[in-house]
């Protein structure tokens, strides 16, 4: 559940058997062993940086490149966004704006007051998208006269639960809140999940347009491999930050706080995402494997006469039950979600838990 | 620096090589591989917390057994440090006790404040078991007059810095504490670096005997292989707790916080330390090499006319230059430390970082 278990494994482990010499447990790589083991620098092993710089510019289709000293290791998703948002200046409470529907880990994470946001077009249209730069600016304005100050504006893009992108035009609208001074933190976890067009555009590439105005040193792009490759027991979450003064606070913060990544597993990885033609045949493979099963799941529940949002990335879809419900309420929401549970034993998610502003949304994972 | 770099790594990577089923990277384990890297629970593998408490065991000379299901996990010394205290409702500031010197973590950490302890005589004599009961009791006494609330009591030991360890008596002794209803944080990260006699006497131990008055509740013990394997980028911390309650909610906390030990770790450890014959020799053949580099580099200061605290554990020694200082202040030890650092480049610590009463004592690595 919410992880590709079993989509590409074989590939991954393919991989491993043929290149003995990437870990340090076989007798081609065992002799890096030690210094693998005792290796303590908070910057990561260099090799390790790089090669998660180069899997990212892969992932976003070679279009941008990262700079292997503005990653910042972490081993753990949840440590990785406090201490950005310590880092930054920025109070968890009532300090962040998140478009709803959102992962509710947010919520945990900062306790962050659910206002504002582009929320209700979210469910009506098919996307985000149409929103555009409106309802930031009418959400920025509400807070301003509840003289609530926002200081940080936290994006998933691909959306979790959506599944959907955002496409260039919302992209360059969120200059808006550079204007403000808003920190903007780009959350590209589903980056790799994207499986059929429009193509995804990560906030580095729009960044890189001559148009745009938008201070770089106010972006931070989250990334992982916890979805994109399937390893959510390696621990391996990358903030990679564009805020240039940050990234030695948040190595040293992070080494305090959320621990790293077992050096063991950077040496893998590194030796795996540096391999330019496995990565490549990675992602081409994984997103035709993730679009035959997205075809298949939505086109069966289609069957059953359930429509999902239309999306085109994530390991997830969001299902429409809303004519199942005994009546347009959030406690009806979780009647049919306890009956969905308990009875047709599916594992989903009610969309209130994800702030959704429409009762009769679920999220379900296929992949 | 800090680690026994090279000193038995051949024995691990020696029992790496024989044991390929061990790595999910080899031919004879990569069946695992998916299993493990998907692998998401909190509490961490079974067979981890096995062979953790197993290892806990061998390591106290199998005169107390440790139960897997009161072991946490943790990715992070220092997290694992801030968590326990956190769970056990200690506030960081003035809450604790530590006997001084100690290692300068602690205050990174705690901002603990320097007061009270055993403090004056872990210099003058040989080991900080001299000073027994009535140190604690006057501390004590001293924190009530100033209204300051002591909650924990901080014991590293074997020590850190001074390699010595305590005995039974004054382990006894801490019962004292209880009577007062004040936690006991026993660091005991050095267990297995005691080289010679006297042995270590875990606290674990204590709380078996009939007569000592002690709620085990109030007792928590925090490992580590960092040093006693000398794993430190692995990152495998292992606080085990005795107080029950706290044992589901310090997981969940260090899920939340501090991360994990990445699977593929965990997958390998697991293995390493259910291997009983692999585990009582690699303690001997480890002691033997640390008593052996312990003796050649004390005897070659001594041959140069500096003494150190006589010690039996840690990778390092307490080393008495108080006659090459200037006079007698802090500020000349300093000025020695730069000399020792800038010209004699051996990397030396002072004792005033470790709150040390006295000035004159500096630490340094052996292994």
């Amino acid at each position: 559940w919410g992880w590709r278990k079993s989509l590409s494994f074989d590939l991954i482990q393919e991989w491993v058997l043929k290149n003995p010499e990437a870990s340090i447990c076989t007798a081609q790589g065992a002799k890096k062993f030690k210094d693998i083991a005792i290796f303590q620098d908070y910057h990561g092993l260099p090799e390790f940086r790089m090669a998660v710089a180069n899997f990212m510019g892969k992932v976003r289709g070679n279009r941008v490149t990262f700079n292997p000293d503005r990653i910042v290791m972490s081993g753990g998703a949840t440590g990785a966004h406090e201490d950005d948002c310590l880092l930054l200046g920025l109070i968890p409470e009532r300090d962040f704006w998140v478009p709803v529907p959102y992962y509710p880990g947010f919520d945990r994470r900062f306790e962050m007051a659910n206002w504002g946001t582009a929320s209700s077009s979210t469910c009506e249209s098919s996307t985000i998208s149409r929103s555009r730069e409106q309802p930031w600016k009418n959400a920025y304005e509400k807070a301003q006269k509840a003289n609530i100050r926002v200081k940080g504006l936290i994006i998933t893009n691909p959306s979790n639960p959506l599944g959907t992108i955002l496409d260039r035009e919302t992209l360059k609208s969120l200059g808006f809140h550079h204007e403000k001074n808003i920190h903007l933190v780009c959350d590209e976890i589903y980056a790799a999940t994207v499986f059929t067009q429009p193509r995804f555009i990560s906030i580095a590439e729009i960044l890189e347009e001559e148009d745009v105005v938008c201070h770089r040193d106010l972006v931070h792009i989250v990334y992982s491999l916890s979805k994109d490759m399937g390893f959510p027991g390696f621990r391996v979450r990358n903030p990679c930050t564009h805020y240039n003064d940050a990234v030695s606070g948040l190595r040293r913060e992070r080494c305090r706080v959320s621990g790293w990544v077992s050096t063991q597993t950077q040496c893998l990885i590194a030796s795996m995402l540096s391999d330019n033609e496995f990565v490549d045949r990675f992602i081409v493979e994984s997103a035709k494997r993730l679009e035959a099963r997205h075809t298949k799941f939505t086109e069966g529940l289609e069957e059953q006469g359930t429509t999902c949002l239309k999306s085109n990335g994530g390991l997830f879809v969001w299902m429409d039950l809303h004519k199942h419900l005994k009546e347009q309420t959030f406690e009806a929401e979780m009647a049919l979600w306890r009956t969905i549970i308990n009875i047709v034993k599916l594992n989903v998610s009610p969309g209130c838990s994800f702030h959704c502003p429409q009762p009769g949304w679920f999220s379900v994972c296929f992949a």
